[in-house]
Formats: C-alpha cells, structure tokens, sequence
C-alpha cells in the first residue's frame, strides 16, 4: 500500500549494493533540495522552512501569520495550499529531473488559525515515464487540516548536471 | 450552458418585479464583497484587487511580484492558486450565507512571470441546500493561465443581519 | 466566460470563409463521431445515444436500468460517470487528433434512479497543444445531477486520414 | 504515513481488549458488506468480486469483459472509475454508517484490455465527523493503471440495526 518511496525506511537485509544505491539517491534529492531552495524566493518569503527531504518525498514546515489570515485569524486556504505545492515540488524534483505541477487537489478538512506551525509531508505515490502522483497531509500537530493530490510532469532537463557531480 | 449566475447579462424582456430583484441581489452581493473585503487581509496584503462582484460572480486582479517567484522570474503556482481561491470566495459568498471552501481542484495551463497582471473570473456553476460548485478561469491579457474548479458548503449565519439592511 | 467551442451559435455576420470554416469543422466532428461510435462496444452496450456533436462539443443520453442500480432502484455513480466519459470522449476527440482521457474529477449532487433518462452535455473549455479541458454537466430532465471535469491529452494520430477525406 | 485503517496489520502487543475491539471492527465490516453485496446489482452484473473487506478498507477484482471495451479491446475507463468507485463505496460504509460518494477524481496512468483482471484497493485516508476520504488503486497484475481518491459524506442512518446485532 505505501509507496516505495519512503527513503526513511530501512532494510537491514539490503545488499551492500543497494544500500549504496539508496544513499545515493538520497544525495540526489538533498543536492536538487539544495539548488530549488535557494532560488525559491516565494517558500522562504512565507517563512517555510524545509525539514525533511528524500526520493519522491520532503517535508516542509510553515507558521501562520497575521498576514496570512482574514480580520477573524482564520488562515486563507491559498496558504495552506502554498505550503503543500512547495512540500509537492521539493519531493517530485527529488530525483533530478525538472518537474512541474499539473494540477493539483486540494481538500480543506480543519480551519487554520495565526500562530499555528503547519507541516506538510509529501510522498510519491506513483511515477512513470514524465508523469507522477504525489499525496501531500498537511498537519497542524497531529491533527490534519487538508490532503493534496498533485499531478506532476517532466518537462525536460535537470535540476544539476549530472556528470558534474561529485 | 453558460449558468444562470452571469449577473453582467440583461434581459430586455424582464418584468419590472425581476428587475427589482436582480438589483437586489447585485446589492446583497456587493455589500457582503465589502464587508468581506475590509477583514481579508490575505488578499490585500498580496495585492490582490476586487474588479467586479455580483450574485455568484466575481473578478479579482493581482500583479505577480518579485516574492512570488522563484529566482528565475516564475510564479509560485501557490499565488496563482491564492487569487483564483480569493475570487472563489467573493462569488460563493455573495448570497449573504456564510460560506467556506471544502475543496478545490486546479490545473496549471501555462507559466506566469513577475509583472504579470492576472485576472480571476470566478462563476457559479451550480448551487442546491448548502452546496456549490464555482468554476474560476485565471488569465493573463486573453491567455488562459489555469482553470479551477471550487467546492463550497455553507456553514450556517450571515456574512451581514438582514434585517439591518438598508 | 464560454468557451468558443459552442458549435450551435451561428453568427449571422460571419465571413463567407468563417462560414464555410465551421462548417468543416462539424463535418469533421462529425465523421470523428461516426467511425468512434462504430467502434464503441462499451456505449452502445448501455444503451446510450449519441444526440449531438459538434466541434469541442456532443450530447449523449443514456437511461438507467436496473441492472445499473443498488438493490433499491438508486443508480451506481459508475453509470453516470461512465455516461459522462462518453460525451467527454466524443468532445475531445471532435478535431480529429486521436486523444484519451488523463484523469477526470466528478462531483455526485443528486441521487439517480431506475428509468432516469440522463442527458450529459460535454463542452471544450480549454484546449492547447496537446492537452485540453472539458466540463460535462449531466442532468435528469432540467435537474443537474453531476459535474464532471475532464482532461484530455492527445497522443498523436487521427480518428481518419485526412488526405483521404471527401 | 498509511492510515491507521489497515486491517490486516497485526500488532503483537496489543492489549485483548485492543484486540476483541479489533475484532468486533472487522465483524462489522464484513456484516455492513454482506448486507450491501446483496442488494448492490450493478457490481454484481458487471463481474465484480469482493475480495476482501475491513474497518475502512475494501478489495474488489473484476475481469475486463469485451462489451467493457471500445473495438480495439482497450477498456472504456467508465468502467475502471465503477470498479474503484464500488471498492470506494464498501470502504466507507465499513462502519455502519450509511455514507455516499461526493465526489471523486481519478487518473487513468496506463491502458486496461479485454481480459485484464484488475483489482482495486481502498484505503480510508482521513474520517471525521460526517466526511472521509478513501483513496483507491487500481492494478493489473502489479501494473498500477489507476489513481482514484473519493470524498464521502455519512447520509444518516445504519447499514444494519446495531441493537439487532449478534
């Protein structure tokens, strides 16, 4: 049922091989977190910070503001919104190569309020050829407040030259 | 096909009675726009302007800032999203019901820039009990720049007492 | 706000050209319609009927039998989805460039019985390079029964040779 | 990340009170089934199986019959989305409370031919107070062909008279 892409989870039984294999996919996907977060004038403009990333998967973490919320401190939903499609974008570029949102499917489940610290962890569902599924929870501590779906879509080249790696 | 709620169309042949009422109901729409208007600090402090607002209709407009975008000059799909949810939200509450989003669904048609002006057109579908759906159109010049489909549901009370009206 | 794609709008200052144009483009679509529904097992085998097409446009009726019901005579939304992706096939696939749905969203806004006559009316709303989007409302009578949003994308080739048409 | 509603996970330390509550879940799943499988003439008519049921969660299988497919043996999608929306429907009605699909969005992520044996899985993803959300996979084989996410709503009421019960 859960998707094969959750780097946290570890098989003491892998062969040294794959187990090398994973690490360097989890470099991968810290070195594209790297280069898309520096340039993400928007995610930082909104005080989200990335906790977590890995293939197929991040998690981003962002605190309400007063600015984000109407004269009652209700939380506009394009926030939240906002949040999820950046945990979406860090996870479906994970693997570097250059993927956008196509659309996306956002179900609003519990008000927001200023103050609340939001985190939103992304995984990949499925992934073919240049398209993938991803699901996105969006929590205020235990408690979720939306799910987003994203569809996403390779559109060519990478996020770092490959061959200049390390 | 085109729904019932396009407030901009006049009928030549209506009665004085429906013409009334259609005055009425541009009224109620507008005076809820207000008041909705003065408590959203979201939308203004993204810019966002109120162009046009009848019974189950709304336009908004947002210049694309440098902060929305990613260090290449691309818009966020969040703020995209943000303006197409804020239309949304003018059109479904423009019956004096308190109404909040359940859902949404968006589709990304084509990029957006910094300076970009953009305009959303929100329209109501359909509308039965407490539900809705509201389709807005986000474009920029006569580009479509991404379709939305919004799903509301009243929550019960007033956006202003109606027996205050004037 | 409607799309361009409503053939049945006839203006009566179009060119001579505009006219012989979309007269073409009917022709077109309905040749499409002809050799898809030939094929169609699926649609025929429900009993629907193809009413109308058009450029970006067909009408399909279908009614509800009992063995498309619960055992209270309340129909399967399965049916009335599948009615939907009917008319949104004909639709997309009205220009003549072989095209499949990618995904599609349906909102269920009121029960359907046994011997329910369904109309579902499919619209082009959007459509660029490969990929389009279709709005189909179905309905019982004048009563809306369900929304439904389709994407489509084309994946190259025709419904007919061109070069061999009449 | 997986919801809590999956059935089949064995937890060794659990409490025997945990455990009789477990049990007790899963009787009422497949009671509410039972009773639901009986009356539900369109799943039944279309080949469906049910192959498994539990606390928020359903299997059900179905081969791809010839009048299930266009006249090139490709599977009309209709009738995958009844698959998945039947499968959909045995998961949120697994705790007898009588509840209907909303909506539901799904993507079609390979082709499906006569003969195919598909099986589709559903998971409850979040429930509180009257709404849920169920996502669905649909496999050939190991193949995922299909994505489907439901919105359901409780409508009042039991599948079966709980003081009734066993």
């Amino acid at each position: 049922m859960t998707p094969s892409s959750d780097s946290s989870a570890v098989d003491h039984h892998e062969t040294p091989e794959a187990s090398q294999d994973n690490r360097n996919q989890r470099e991968v996907a810290r070195r594209c977190a790297d280069l898309m977060w520096a340039e993400d004038e928007a995610s930082r403009g909104l005080g989200i910070e990335l906790a977590e990333v890995g293939p197929g998967r991040a998690v981003l973490t962002m605190r309400v503001r007063p600015d984000m919320t109407n004269g009652h401190g209700i939380a506009h939903g394009g926030f939240t919104f906002t949040l999820a499609d950046s945990a979406f974008a860090f996870a479906c570029n994970s693997h570097n190569r250059r993927t956008v949102a196509q659309g996306c499917d956002i179900a609003f489940l519990a008000p927001v309020h200023t103050g609340d610290v939001l985190s939103a962890e992304a995984v990949e569902r499925w992934r073919k050829g240049r398209n993938g599924i991803y699901d996105i929870t969006v929590r205020c501590g235990s408690r979720v407040v939306a799910e987003f779906r994203g569809r996403s879509r390779e559109i060519g080249g990478h996020i770092y030259e490959e061959d200049s790696g390390g």
